[in-house]
C-alpha cells in the first residue's frame, strides 16, 4: 500500500478542495478556457490558473494554449490508485470491525 | 456531486499525506498510542499529534487518553463518499473518453 506515495499525495490533495471538485464536474459537460472557469466560480484568473495547476500536476486535467486562451479539457487519469487504496483500506476497517464485535460478543458473557 | 463538501473537503485532504495514510496502515494492524505511532514513523509527539488531529477531525481515527497515554484506533468512517465521488467522476471521464473516440472515429473519414 506504501507505493506510488507522491501520486496519491497530489491525487488526493487535488480532490481536497470543493472548487477543484467543481471544475472536474464542470470539465465532464464539457471543455473550458481558464477565463470561463474563473467566470463560472466567481474567481481571478490567477485564483483558477492555481487550482487548474495543481489538477493538471495530478494528470487531472490538460491545458492547451491556442492563441491568447488556455483551454482546459479532462486528463485521462482515472483515479484508480486513490480508488484501490481506499478499498483496500475498507477491507482493512471492516475486519477490525468484525474482530471487535467477535470481541464484544465473547466478553458479554452467557445472556442472563 | 457538490453534497457533503466539506466533508469531501477533510476526507481528501486526510488522506493527501503519505505519513497519515501510513497512520491508517498502523492502526489497521492494531490500536497504538501517539507516543508509539511518532516511534514507528520516526516523529516528534508534537508532529504525530497533529497528523492524528487531521486524521481524527475527518472520523478517520478516534483517540482516548487513558491515564497518561492517548491511544489511537480506527474510527468508523468507510469513505463513502470519497468512494462515491470518484466513482461517479471515472463515468463522467469514461463517457468524455468514448465520445472522444467517436469524433475521432467520424472525422476520420472513409480509410484509403
Amino acid at each position: 500500500m506504501v507505493q506510488y506515495s507522491a501520486a496519491l499525495d497530489h491525487g488526493f490533495a487535488a480532490l481536497s478542495d470543493r472548487t477543484r471538485r467543481g471544475i472536474l464536474e464542470r470539465l465532464g459537460r464539457g471543455d473550458a478556457s481558464i477565463s470561463a472557469l474563473a467566470a463560472a466560480f466567481g474567481m481571478t484568473l490567477t485564483g483558477m490558473k492555481k487550482h487548474v495547476r495543481v489538477l493538471e500536476s495530478a494528470g487531472l486535467v490538460i491545458t492547451e494554449k491556442v492563441g491568447r486562451v488556455r483551454h482546459c479539457r479532462l486528463g485521462a487519469e482515472r483515479l484508480e490508485d486513490e480508488t484501490t487504496w481506499i478499498a483496500t483500506y475498507r477491507n482493512v476497517l471492516e475486519g477490525r470491525l468484525d474482530r471487535l464485535e467477535e470481541f464484544i460478543e465473547r466478553t458479554k458473557g452467557p445472556q442472563s
